[in-house]
């Protein structure tokens, strides 16, 4: 009788579990959809409050107000975790998978700020569950652009990164150059200093807060804008070729399937597997 | 009688109405063009006198002539929308197409000023207007080069989406971190300035109000805009890739096949098919 | 015998006349390179002393010496001028082709400057005659890769009118709306001049002499960078989109002839020609 | 008996020349790897250690210190230059390699600092030795990306040169009307500054040091700025190409081809003909 009534309560619970399962993981369902929602809308009034609370005017006139939301926000989003842990049917490895470690991050700052102050700002972690927003439109499609994107950013990886170690390598150089030529009277203090300038430099960016003054520091400078110019165009190329190859690869890979084997990935003027050799319908 | 008049009577302004249609809203007879290339340059015109109205010296020198020149072209526009009404064949159509509210909202600021002050310069919502231009120009063609934009936007329109939420992200962290760095001192009065700041750092503009001055911070900002350079790939990667399909994918459209052995991919100058030397039609 | 003494003349003429033209025009003897090259050089020498006499410290230094190149250079260009008007084949088309006007062009402000004051530095539309330096180097691979240029750029002609048609519309609306946000104290003291910043916004130039300061502003100027940012990828994408069709239309087109009908053309599969059907070899 | 000796000798040194050899310029044993990145982190230290030498609270603290260590790195790759020199089995064809050569000119400015002063930031030049970290990555495969990139950038460098030349001719024409516009007065003090500042435009750096004041400078900035935006997509758009283009050339030398239809385009994981059923080799 114990173990049958515990096992009426197990079945309970699992009613629980599996209805609250199916609204905080599920996407298809209104509910579920309902929660995502409700869930963002929080997500960015809780960003918002942090912004507000950093900004001095607003932070003087709201300051109690302020405090409390945090921890009503924080406290709502710990049940939110509790909550996935126990419905999860995998609570490890959802506690492992990266939407899991990002929303455990997201609570620790304002338990933090208890013990440590200035770290409150860290909630803005936050901004990462944003991701989310991708759940509730029409979550498939939206992954298969992602995939896009991702596979044309892995594929350039070892491109982006020869790239990367060359334009450090001119920085540090030209950014030395630049440290001697001009010298500290005209902004130059340092070599680090110079660093940072042709980067802001090189990626177009241009702060203007340090400039060449001399003619030839000039020179320098304009022969690095013209180069980073033309270095621009290679991440760029680098990059488009790639998505351009994705794209295709995509489209080309999805529609014949052999009947036989069950390998898919045919080209599409492909008549027979490329598999096991049967012909393909 | 009564009815025959009347008959009359619509026919004659239907003949007006005919020919008021051809004039407002043809390109290819002569009238049609002339109005399309005088109401382009009153439109011109009428924006430039908004322009010069809020030239300090220019408006107190000229206040009244500019004045009197916004409410004649107002005047002016009004007539002409009330026409386009009138001679349309779905007047309400006309009215609640794209053009036909730009035309309305057009006239709005004017009269509003009569009420609430300071909206005049809301007319300049016509240079939108301006984009009758092509109307002028040979229309299909660029029609043609439009969609093939717009279709290239529109297909691109998920990846880009994708991409603008996790740009928002990250600029939302690194500002919040950079505000933690380098503090109200440097500029980085609140995290909605810092967030502000490391959008004009990322989108390479760096107006340069507000630029790290801690090395910490400028190491930060240094990886932020190495990153931005990489990262402005992606949005160009993908538009180029999707404007590369869509300029194929018309260009297919116009394809001949050859009847004989049905392959495809012809030139637009071939006269017989390059596979089989069959005659193509 | 006066005729036979003028035929003469005119055969000693003619002499020297084609031994100049071989000089000045060609680019295959050695003479006609070092021509080029010397002319080249003093092109360079005669641009560097334009700017030279705009610095002050220097001009205050060396007035005399650098009006008195001047004069050199032009006389020495006049004589040129001459001389190729004199050996040229057809001296009014010379005159009246691209480079011939600019030949020309470079030579008048020097004149001007005797009747005019201030006209001298017009002299730096000798910069367009750098364009001869393609002439040194492998003329004709230059051209073909120049031409390759050309036609992509001059098939992306209408996309990117209607792209400009379009930012021009977005810069006049945006830059009218942060004049009312923000105002003249903020250095949005017209509606030209926040045009202006517009522009220096949206092309990620960034002087910062113009910098939006009010929340609601720096929010505008926000979406404005991220739209541009996404905009920026629109020319790219045409420009990469037209050279990838010009450069493989050239490459395809280059080999096949077909020794029936003599007519080039033809893609690598073709078999057959296009044109008459004949079997390609 | 003294050629034996000397037959010994020779051996014993060629067993360590051998042994060292396969340290020093080996990537693939475990010894060969480990001291690649002993010798990157040293190269790292050693630049790290010029920077801090030119900040100047830094090196007021720690002056002798950071002299000790310089000229420690410089004699650690002193030996590392002799012991290459000494292993190489063809040490001229190394000291004239393009490694060979920066590994001597890293070594100069410390020595040469001994006789002038100002030199020992030279060192910089170390930093092309990081190239060396692709050998202790997979060499082999970013070697062929790199060379990707390298036959793309070889290709484009025609159009590259045209594109470059054209540029600046534009930039010295727009520098020289700015000057006569604007004036000194508004910061375009002469004709090269002028330039300076058409350039940062171009490029859009847009440092801000220089801005155009009077309406008709900024109209004409304005046009700069725009046409530099379409002008930008041009470098893009040959990179882009080219990559593409070396891209699918590298597929291509990869490809299956069918042995019995002659038929190729097959996919890398392809055992059978996609036209005809044959199996592949």
């Amino acid at each position: 009788m114990n173990s049958l009534e515990h096992h009426g309560e197990y079945k309970y619970f699992g009613n629980i579990r599996r209805r609250l399962f199916v609204i905080i993981f599920g996407t298809d369902t209104r509910s579920g959809r309902i929660f995502d929602i409700v869930l963002l809308t929080i997500i960015i009034l809780s960003i918002i409050a942090v912004m507000l609370e950093s900004v001095k005017d607003f932070d003087e006139m709201f300051e109690k107000e302020l405090e409390v939301l945090e921890w009503f926000f924080t406290i709502l989003f710990t049940f939110e975790y509790i909550a996935r842990l126990f419905t999860s049917h995998q609570p490890r490895r959802y506690a492992f998978s990266f939407l899991g470690i990002i929303d455990f991050l997201a609570l620790l700052p304002t338990y933090l700020s208890l013990f440590v102050t200035g770290t409150q700002f860290l909630i803005v972690i936050r901004a990462i569950r944003l991701l989310r927003v991708f759940r509730i439109l029409k979550l498939s499609r939206y992954l298969g652009e992602a995939q896009i994107l991702a596979s044309a950013l892995k594929s350039s990886r070892n491109k982006i990164s020869v790239f990367l170690v060359a334009v450090i390598s001119l920085v540090i150089i030209l950014g030395t150059v630049m440290y001697m030529v001009e010298g500290g009277e005209n902004g130059f203090t340092s070599i680090p200093r110079s660093i940072y300038w042709a980067i802001v430099t090189i990626t177009t960016v241009g702060y203007g807060d340090i400039a060449p003054q001399t003619i030839l520091g000039q020179s320098i400078a304009s022969v690095l804008m013209l180069t980073g110019y033309a270095i621009i165009a290679v991440p760029t190329g680098i990059v488009t070729s790639e998505i351009t190859a994705a794209n295709s690869r995509r489209k080309e890979k999805v529609e014949k399937i052999c009947h036989s084997c069950g390998i898919g990935n045919h080209d599409e003027d492909a008549h027979y597997c490329k598999n096991c050799g049967e012909e393909l319908l």
